[in-house]
């Protein structure tokens, strides 16, 4: 009916979770998603058929709503946000198309829970660094979600942090739908850093469940966690903060308890005794638990501070430890 | 080979939990327990075939430890500790039988997560004032632990509360082996209540899933009921607490997320539709939820904290509130 108050979207990035946020925003009336995904079989096929045949293949994508893009600069062309929807560890070469210039007076909303590999940064900070865009123009979308309830419609809640509250307000609004409820909240960067180590921690749970440890050895383990996921963020940005808030603590829980956590299965492999390249080669999806380990463990050299839980992790994945062994020593840590 | 060694140590009740805490105390070698179980049936056939019929079956009760007794007098003579383990809804009559002279002198350990109906009391409290034991004498078994992977020896940790470190400290010792660990701490009150505050959102949690609720939701309520945990033990018993210890955060995960969990179960049940009455009939083990509801809702009058799940759970059970309709409600207090 009124033309103008059409907002254009970018969503980038093909996978599930990129798939249920297109779905979430597809239930304002006033938005239109440009959709760039890698795949130019999955582009051809939404086009035809109007579901992502690779994830989430039950989520009607309307054309009327959703235009796919083959092009990053096109999806991007005119639209108020942009939301990245990547692995982090993939996030460098989609964007090496786009330049400051082009991204400019934009909203970058990262829906990435990783860091960027091999510079240890979180995503602000690296579009920050890279594009030029001020951390008040961004935000990062938290859990506790995961995209396989979203495609189901069960109700779920989100948490939209930026340092700058109007911008979290604004998009929290887009993100709220009959069975989303997003909630703004300014603590980008603790947001962000247990968004990242929370798929550590589900790691972990993987490994100890794969090795034979129960649910009652799981429960202290995630508590120790979230001890250690506030040393950590107090470490790097100190301020006042409730982490058993849902943004930090329920997105923990989702992500360690849930069926769907592809850090967990990861995990579970790992301590069934798979090799970290087999468990890579049999998951079709990528777990971010994997660089996340690697990073926070890094950045760690810098803060110094306990992490046991961490530790335990990169051992095993990047140092070749045997999980049985690490686990045994991981126990006389916690209590 | 020392005699004088022996540590005599009664525990009262016939239940999975007590079971659980029998075969712990067992791997001590210089403990001899003195167990009481209201089951005459139960009781001859543990005498002769050393199992529980009815609880963790493939435990094995060694007749060289343990000393079943018909007469909970028998079991607590001579015992420096009494161990209790029956649902706080049934202690009352069983204990009719022992005076403040038979407990004399003795320590009282509750392993029971619940309040004494009608009274609204703590089982600490109850004790204190009805035996007139000191609470210093006391103290409580809290999680993260289900019963069901004690038998299994799988990697556990217990939280040992009193006012007096010193006699947390001495049970610790006693409750520790090599698949149990168990930490003293001093905050009596707050782990008490916290233990008896999770039966309920293990309860809502159960309620939630039932009717159809995903995962995202659990770890939203789970990390809202977190919140509403510390409010409430904040108001009660004022003191600085980090509550995603183990003892706190742990024992509630354990018990929201395990399948082991009775309270989930029962709650489920509810979510699914049947009647209080008949959800309680289909099940054997008692759900303390049911009674914690009541309890804590009651003593809030009092306090007035925010408590929007522990009401939902009040108002479903107890003033046959529509389940579906209730969720929906809270929805809607939730972040």
């Amino acid at each position: 009916m009124n033309q103008t108050l059409t907002e254009k979207i970018a969503v980038i990035g093909g996978g599930s979770w990129a798939t249920a946020l297109v779905k979430i925003l597809c239930e304002q009336p006033h938005i239109q998603v440009r959709w760039w995904l890698r795949s130019a079989e999955d582009i051809a096929h939404i086009r035809t058929y109007h579901h992502n045949p690779s994830y989430l293949s039950d989520v009607y994508l309307s054309p009327k709503k959703v235009k796919v893009c083959d092009k990053i600069k096109e999806a991007i062309k005119g639209a108020q946000y942009v939301v990245l929807a990547i692995p982090a560890a993939f996030i460098e070469e989609p964007l090496r198309e786009l330049s400051p210039e082009l991204l400019k007076g934009k909203r970058i909303v990262s829906a990435i829970k990783g860091m960027v590999p091999h510079k240890n940064k979180l995503v602000t900070d690296w579009i920050e660094e890279t594009y030029g865009i001020p951390l008040d123009d961004m935000c990062v979308i938290a859990g506790p979600c995961h995209a396989e309830e979203v495609a189901l419609e069960k109700q779920s809640y989100l948490t939209i942090a930026s340092t700058n509250l109007a911008c979290s307000e604004d998009f929290s609004k887009l993100m709220t739908c009959r069975y989303v409820t997003a909630n703004p909240l300014t603590d980008l960067y603790g947001v962000e850093y247990a968004a990242v180590m929370k798929n550590i921690v589900a790691l972990a749970c993987g490994i100890t469940h794969g090795i034979g440890y129960g649910d009652n050895f799981q429960a202290v383990m995630v508590a120790n966690a979230m001890q250690e996921i506030r040393r950590f963020v107090t470490a790097v940005d100190p301020r006042e903060r409730d982490l058993s808030s849902s943004a930090y603590l329920g997105d923990l829980l989702v992500t360690a308890y849930s069926q769907f956590s592809r850090n967990r299965l990861f995990g579970n492999m790992i301590g069934r005794g798979y090799s970290v390249k087999a468990a890579q080669l049999e998951m079709k999806m990528i777990a971010e638990g994997y660089y996340a380990a690697k990073s926070i463990f890094t950045m760690n050299e810098k803060y110094q501070v306990s992490m046991p839980i961490t530790e335990a992790v990169y051992r095993i994945l990047y140092e070749g430890a045997a999980p049985a062994f690490v686990m045994e020593q991981l126990k006389k840590h916690l209590k």
